[in-house]
């Protein structure tokens, strides 16, 4: 992905270099303490650009890192985007462009014609090239396949027929493959005379006649070895194989399993086809540990760069869920409108039942959705680690029963109602520990996602239960305003 | 870390080796499609611990990848680890140690013998070596490093003299680094001489007389060049330095934005210190990102490994101010007794209100908490989300609002309560848009973690809210049962 400032012959000492030292001071001027790029670093661009002073704002550009003049895009407002990107032509290069957030690349691309997106996924690897276009609608994308070399057209369409979201769109089909009778320096000579090489890898894949990769050897085992030596005894046999078509989140499970740096995919003939390296791997961590906190409340795709219609849509229907499980709870609560008649106090205590309760259940649901997510729970500990949460949730049930019961005796001067918020209270704190652990175990059992629905079944249970414990107990106790 | 395995001199085909033939077949037989330990698996090597027969349980596990040998340990119950751990001797080595979750870990560091400990934790680099041993008591601590060889043991303790979760205690201190004077050539028969070097390393690095570094090498630019070129022509000098103090979060988010494999660590007078690469990330990215779920849920560590009685410690004191919250709106609805208590179909509808809009919070908390984890809100943009974000709400709040209305007028052929829901349920869900995104980035702006407190405040927010809005309404509306 360097390639283009990796090579550049220069001989002078940083240290005696103006220009690199007075680039080391602009560093601190662009970014604050976090790596993000200060607001009057992205105002000075904006400025420059609507004062039609493009060779400003390309001067104030050019030191960014791809990474940073995508963070540019994404912090100019969508109505200016268009602009600055003229403005900065090619220092919007490919690499810009695959950095950028989905929802803003979308845009962008949008606006450039075939041709200039079919050069800018050409400076690309397949995977990132993949990543421009794949989201584009049928006919653009058409559009731009056909404006691009029939060889780079040919890697992305056959990496397009692979399931979104797999290893084979993941992975780029440059890589190294060596035959297993080569000495460590015919693999070094052959690497120093093979110009066209990406030259980007961290390892190289050792494969039989039938290009079935049978060992991968580092790099640095390659370099720390002397030549005669073969390959094959260099080599590691062990190697964690991709299937091309694994989902990318088990992918990145297994990057992280086996602590990965780069990983052979292969056909389902067990053919070597490409290879995912661990820098793509990084994205997805991120993306999948973060998409369950987004799910878990119904929040979408939950980026603030997505068109708002869209996120109206994700949210609106969870909202709707939710009203009906609310109404659900309300029903509970119409069954005792004679008992909150005869003690109107019972209403207003009602709800701290089924709030505490509720959040007793996210906590669980939130535990055993990230150890579902992470691998941690499997079918040799699932019951263990649903008692390990009623444990939890009777000493939680306990302690604020304890609370909620004394507070409400001396408050309202009523032992009897106070007895019954506490027990009702405990009843549905454990309640929740069992739905928070078993609700999405149970979806995981079925392979659905158990972030995606869990939390509109645990609030139904927490919510009904909280009425129906606080008021039939309420009742059958003959609670009365006089109590 | 694959230094034992990476070197045997192997020479027969795998294909041709009966044994990797049966041994790909047994894989299959002990982990399922997830990658995970099948229980019958785990199962037959408890049977056979617990049949004495440690050979067979030796047996079964010997084939295992370090990962798994700590997965199959996490996956046995707590009271037979010790048993299983004795059976399988130097099976479990430092390798496994260092995969182990951190809980479990520690329960099985406290029965072992500080020189045991020292000798596993000798086998392993700087940063694991110190993950192993830097949550030990003080008095443990010491005892095993008293145990260590001297070099070790001095490593170690400058690692444990950075704060926790900083870059000091993730770098390692093995890492190659070649003044710029030398060539390619020179380089790899350094490579080749130095045996004492790790052999897993990604870059190397080029340093100034100071040791300051002055840009970096992938190895593959190494390999692909010829011998004569200067390393100072090849390095890329544009480098991204972590400060050795930096919080670990924020290493992360370098790697992830700058695609990089491993990064060199400089002390505060810009000198070289150490190493980190991308597989200890992978781990911290995967950590972080989920850690806001369990925090937003107040779950604390939520780790299913975690001893009951921390994991109550955590929970319960989060529960307890949900219930002062709970109380607070509970007073708001103690306000309005008696309107209540003229009609008591209000307290069966409130919970609607209350209820939806916490939802609707929580899915705009959800959305910021990421996007500033991520770093994707700065102050560029902050306005800018916010009003998003309002603009969601208010189309949810207006087709929440519409449906409900409809449905209670129908309900209770009360036009006047369906006005009074509809307009409640719209203030709400668009306060729990505001308060969504405008307390985490409260937080956020006075550097506490967004995750941690927001979702108490903004529950509390909907929840009073919700209940003030629809009872003051009803009470202005002047509702009565007869209505």
């Amino acid at each position: 992905m360097n390639e283009t400032d990796a090579f550049p012959p220069r001989s002078s000492h940083p240290a005696d270099d103006p220009e690199t030292a007075s680039e080391a001071v602009a560093t601190e001027s662009r970014h604050d303490e976090d790596d993000r790029l200060k607001p009057e670093y992205v105002s000075a661009v904006r400025d420059a650009v609507e004062a039609g002073d493009a060779e400003r704002a390309r001067e104030l550009v050019s030191p960014l890192h791809p990474a940073d003049v995508a963070d540019l895009i994404e912090l100019t407002p969508a109505d200016e985007r268009a602009a600055v990107i003229a403005a900065l032509g090619d220092l919007v290069g490919g690499e810009v462009l695959s950095e950028l957030n989905d929802y803003v690349r979308d845009d962008v691309i949008e606006e450039m014609e075939p041709a200039q997106v079919a050069e800018l996924a050409a400076e690309l690897d397949t995977d990132d090239a993949v990543a421009l276009i794949e989201d584009l609608e049928a006919e653009d994308q058409q559009a731009v396949l056909d404006a691009m070399e029939p060889e780079d057209r040919a890697a992305i369409e056959s990496a397009l027929a692979y399931p979104e979201e797999s290893a084979g769109r993941l992975m780029q089909r440059d890589l190294v493959a060596v035959p297993q009778h080569w000495s460590v320096g015919q693999v070094i000579d052959y690497l120093r005379e093979a110009s066209t090489l990406t030259s980007d890898f961290w390892e190289i894949f050792v494969v039989d006649e039938g290009h079935h990769p049978i060992g991968s050897c580092q790099l640095s085992w390659v370099l720390t070895c002397p030549r005669s030596v073969s390959v094959s005894d260099v080599m590691k046999r062990e190697q964690t194989l991709i299937p091309v078509d694994m989902d990318q989140e088990e992918v990145a499970l297994r990057f992280q399993k086996y602590a990965l740096i780069s990983a052979a995919v292969v056909d389902p003939a067990g053919r070597l086809v490409g290879m995912i390296t661990v820098d793509d791997i990084l994205h997805i961590v991120q993306e999948e540990a973060g998409e369950d906190i987004l799910r878990l409340s119904g929040a979408g795709d939950g980026d603030i760069n997505e068109p708002v219609m869209d996120s109206y849509k994700a949210r609106v229907r969870w909202l709707l869920s939710n009203l009906l499980t609310a109404l659900l709870a309300s029903s509970v609560i119409r069954l005792f409108e004679g008992t909150i008649e005869q003690m109107v106090a019972l209403a207003t205590l009602m709800p701290i039942v089924a709030g505490v309760g509720g959040n007793a259940g996210s906590q669980t649901m939130a535990v055993t959705v990230r150890a579902l997510a992470t691998n941690q729970i499997t079918a040799s500990n699932t019951w263990r680690t649903i008692f390990r949460e009623m444990r939890v949730a009777l000493l939680n049930g306990a302690t604020v029963a304890v609370v909620i019961g004394i507070g409400v005796t001396l408050v309202f001067s009523n032992p009897a109602l106070g007895g019954v918020i506490a027990a009702a209270m405990l009843t549905n704190i454990v309640t929740a520990g069992l739905a928070g652990a078993a609700i999405p175990l149970i979806f995981d059992r079925f392979d659905a996602d158990p972030a995606v629905a869990s939390s509109i079944f645990v609030t139904m249970i927490t919510d009904s239960m909280g009425f129906f414990a606080f008021l039939g107990l309420a009742t059958l106790a003959g609670l009365t305003g006089s109590g």
